[in-house]
Order: C-alpha cells, then sequence, then structure tokens
C-alpha cells in the first residue's frame, strides 16, 4: 500500500457507525457509509461483529463437555460447556482466577480464548474472527472496489491488562497502516536516540475506538479514525511478541520457566 | 464533580498542543491555550512534562550505585548508575531481560520503575511524577481559576503490554473524569448483562493521545479529548487491581506464589 502521508500538528477525529443489530452472515460492508469515507481514513471494525458477520457462533446446548473441560470447570466455577468451547478455542490454558480462564490464543493472551456470551443471540457464544489478517484486507479490498477510496481496516477486541481494572483495545489484525511502527534511529527532543523502539499503533488506535463502542451495548460496532500521523509505509511488523522477547512474560519465565506449560 | 453528559453518537476530537521544550520549573497551565478550551474537555499531558515541570530529573554523574545495582546491572546489561536509580524508584523488581528491568511501582507494571533517559536533558533521567492524582487535580483547579471552564485531567504515560510489541497509553491519575467505569448491571444488545464489567477508559483515553503525541520527539506534551460520552459522575474506582484480582498475575500467582517476592 503507498506511502501515508504524515500530518503532524493537525487534529484527530473518531466517527462512530451507528448500526443495527448484525445479523449472522451479514456483510459488514453493506453497513459502511461508504459516501462518507475519505482515502486515508481508518475504519475500526469490533471483532463482535466480524464474528458474527461470519456466523462464529455455537450452541451451547450442542456442546458435550470433555473430562478436562469438567474439572477446569470445576475448580473455576465456570460452566462446563463454556470451558469446553474455550479449551477447543485456546492454544494454551495458562491458569485461571474464577470464572475466567487465562489463555493463550494466537500468540494473544487472553480471557476465555476469547470465547464471549455477551452481545449473541440467547444461548449461543461467540468466537473470535477466524482470521482477522485477512478479514480486513478483504474488507479494505471491497471498500476499495465499490467506492475507489484507500481506507485502512483495523479488527478490534478487548482485553484486560495487568494489575490494572477494566479492559483496553487491542488490534486483532489489521490492513493498509502498521498496526506496530518502528521507531528505531529517531531523536528525541535533546536529539538523542529514542529508548521506546516500537509504538503498538493498531492497539492505540483500537482502545480510542472503545471510546465510542463501548462494550457494545451502544450499537456502534464501527468507528472511523480520520488524521492519525503515520510515518511511512505500511509495514509488517506483527504485533504479537514471543514470550522469551517479551519485558513481562519474559523476566517471568526466566523465574519460572514451566509458565507456559499447560496448567491442570 | 457534576455530572458529564453522555453524548452517544457524537464525534470525538483529538487536538493536540504544540509546546516549545518545556523547561524545568515551568508552569505547564502557562502553556495551554486556554481560550480554545471548552467545558467537558479531557485534557491529557505526558507524565514526561509534568515531571519535568515538577524538576522531577537526576543528573547521573551525581549517582553513586549500591552493590545490588551493580550485581542487577551486570546481570542484565545495564548502566550501573541507571540502576540505581530504578531501585530507588521501584517497590518491587520482578525480574529483567537484557537492558530493562521488569518492576512495581504504585501498583502498576512497569519497565525501569518509570525511569526514562528520552526527552530530559544529556546527562540526566527523568522520574515519574511523584503524585499523578494531586497534579491533575492541581491543573484542574488551576485552569476553572483562570478561565472558569471546567476541565478533565489525565496524566498519561506510555507502558507495554504482555506479549506485544511496542508501547499503548497509561493512565497514571486524573481529576474531574472517570478512569474506570463500572458497567455492571448494563444489558447488552440483548438485553443479557454484561460480562466485561469494568473499562479502563482513562488507559483507553491514553492512547487514544498517544496517537498524536508520539513518544514525545513530536513535541505534543498535550492533548485535547472532546466529545467522550461518559456516563455518570467522576468516581473514585481506581485503576490499579491487587495482583490476586488481576486475571493475568493472580492465575500466574496460584502456580508461582513467589512471583511478587523480590528478583536478586
Amino acid at each position: 500500500m503507498e506511502k501515508s502521508e504524515k500530518r503532524n500538528g493537525d487534529e484527530v477525529k473518531l466517527i462512530p457507525i451507528k448500526t443495527k443489530v448484525i445479523s449472522p452472515g451479514e456483510d459488514l460492508v453493506d453497513l459502511i457509509p461508504l459516501e462518507s469515507l475519505r482515502d486515508g481514513d481508518i475504519l475500526v471494525i469490533s471483532s463482535k461483529a466480524v464474528s458474527t458477520s461470519r456466523k462464529r457462533l455455537v450452541y451451547l446446548s450442542n456442546v458435550k463437555p470433555s473430562e478436562r473441560a469438567k474439572s477446569l470447570a470445576k475448580k473455576f466455577e465456570m460452566d462446563e460447556k463454556l470451558v469446553e468451547i474455550i479449551l477447543r478455542e485456546a492454544d494454551l490454558i495458562i491458569g485461571g482466577v474464577k470464572g475466567v480462564l487465562l489463555t493463550l490464543k494466537d500468540g494473544n493472551l487472553m480471557p476465555n480464548a476469547g470465547v464471549d456470551r455477551s452481545n449473541c443471540p440467547k444461548g449461543t457464544v461467540v468466537l473470535l474472527p477466524e482470521n482477522p489478517w485477512e478479514e480486513s484486507k478483504r474488507i479494505s479490498e471491497e471498500i476499495m472496489k465499490r467506492c475507489g477510496k484507500r481506507i485502512g481496516v483495523v479488527i478490534s477486541d478487548s482485553r484486560v491488562q495487568p494489575l490494572r481494572l477494566g479492559t483496553v483495545g487491542i488490534a486483532l489484525g489489521g490492513y493498509g497502516i502498521p498496526l506496530v511502527t518502528d521507531e528505531r534511529g529517531k531523536e528525541d527532543l535533546f536529539g538523542r536516540e529514542l529508548e521506546i523502539t516500537f509504538r503498538a499503533v493498531g492497539d492505540q488506535i483500537a482502545s480510542a475506538a472503545l471510546l465510542l463502542m463501548g462494550e457494545n451495548g451502544e450499537g456502534i460496532p464501527m468507528v472511523v479514525i480520520r488524521g492519525v500521523p503515520l510515518d511511512g509505509e505500511s509495514n509488517e511488523i506483527k504485533p504479537e511478541l514471543s514470550p522469551k522477547k517479551c519485558l513481562i512474560m519474559g523476566s517471568i519465565l526466566k523465574r519460572f520457566p514451566k509458565l507456559l506449560e499447560e496448567s491442570q
């Protein structure tokens, strides 16, 4: 994708897209007011909207919990069927606290492998989108096809942070903008090379969008962000970080090498 | 502070305040274009700006490293004097990876106890603000005194996330707006009670501001955020979460109870 223009000093706008309740199977692009978009806008879409549109719903009544699901459900006071679905979705169960499992999925640390009971029809749970990178590319290309505008797309979810109360945003995938920018070699105000070398722009964007999306009872599954000064090209730096390279998990792994072995 | 009006569906604006390089001792309120502010705006100020204004700078040449600082510096390939300052600032050293210590400070998980070498005069490091809650109250009240406008204030910093590359925003303190909102009892689109019960609005706001602030080489130490739909009153829910109540740290503590004992 082309170089985006850096517009330092200008305002940024967050514009909510309010929609009706999204039905399973519905094409999200049909719900976007394409005429109001501008070249270079970033469209943030909640993972819940993407999953619903892609029919990533599971009916709990069809689920038969395994022995391991039953055991974990008992340990953490959870619904056995929900735990069974989490086990299918998660790459690793690290542990849990009452009511929630701490899991790894697609390189991300998240509660319940992203399986969620909010904002989906009764008796169902919603899974995360299967491939948020591909999905954001498809949506960006479909918008280009329909109206000729170059739009960056970010698929966002909410996540918890260590030792902080409440949810912030995370970019599960994106297209057309860098989700991480490399600041190495740049200088600070005093001409010193910056020590913080990467910025999680995608996660910052997802958090900004959450200010309008709320937790989705608001009926705002998409937010347009206009005017973010983004330096340089859309690049290929992935936001997922291997545990050893991560300050938080790497430090803990050094003391407790068993951290990333499956919890029973 | 009074109830803020919920304006669901409206746009949010992020407005950068570009300033000259801030000098130690300078009053930040002098740098704010008060005439452009509106009642209900949120002013996000970088912790670096607050610390500089409050002369929270340490000259490295005056620092004598302790034996423990020397030992940790060797282990993690760091500057002995920098480690000494980190030891003085941190409440706990959890561990580290090459070049960075993982610390607890004021209930927050952060690299190097917030001690930073970027954007401060040569030969110095900058510490975090002493009391960001008090400081944001003072700034909000000083603005009210000078121009009669009711402005929420958030003091922001950047932080790293587990298994994610790059920095996002964190609200170290604030005044006049809730940094965490309680969503318990609210309903989702299908009338089901929300499972995600707290939103880290302060951290979302800090991340949104970072989209314009960058890492401060940009010379944008403050950002005005206008139009965030905030429900209800400014409340007293603190964003810091005790380790046992935290999904991430609580899950790890259950498996490794020594996690929050000092690392040597």
